[in-house]
């Protein structure tokens, strides 16, 4: 599943890791923030995806989709949470 | 067990992402870098904790640490990776 995001602030970052934290591919769109901002989105996305070791693709400028990895699915079946600590 | 990473260009965040993804806690010493290079770090790291669902924290100016989530070690033996795809 796949979920578009048009974040117009830096506080809406925790809203892109908890979709794909949750195993969603994310369109993030960044066409409407400034330069600084939408690097911020940039660098904070890296991070994201390879602390969870899924892929950034760039589509066109201020626009990436972040590829969750591979067997996770939105509702998790594919690839369990591992709970206990 | 604690890495101490203290980065000259963004190259290196792969880095910060190994280590962290291994279940180390990082330094990290952006000191060294130009402030625009400093906040780009700090993106990533954000990213990277939030994606694995660690904490960061600002020692001084340009010192952080991540810790990783609770329960996972080094050598990965207290939250087993789950390799299956």
């Amino acid at each position: 599943m796949i979920k578009t995001l048009r974040p117009r602030s830096y506080d809406e970052a925790i809203y892109i890791g908890h979709y794909f934290r949750e195993g969603f591919a994310v369109v993030l769109d960044l066409t409407g923030l400034a330069p600084d901002d939408a690097r911020s989105f940039v660098d904070f996305a890296s991070g994201l995806v390879i602390g969870r070791e899924g892929a950034m693709e760039r589509v066109t400028p201020g626009v990436f989709v972040l590829h969750p990895p591979a067997g996770r699915t939105p509702t998790g079946t594919a690839r369990p949470a591992v709970t206990s600590a």
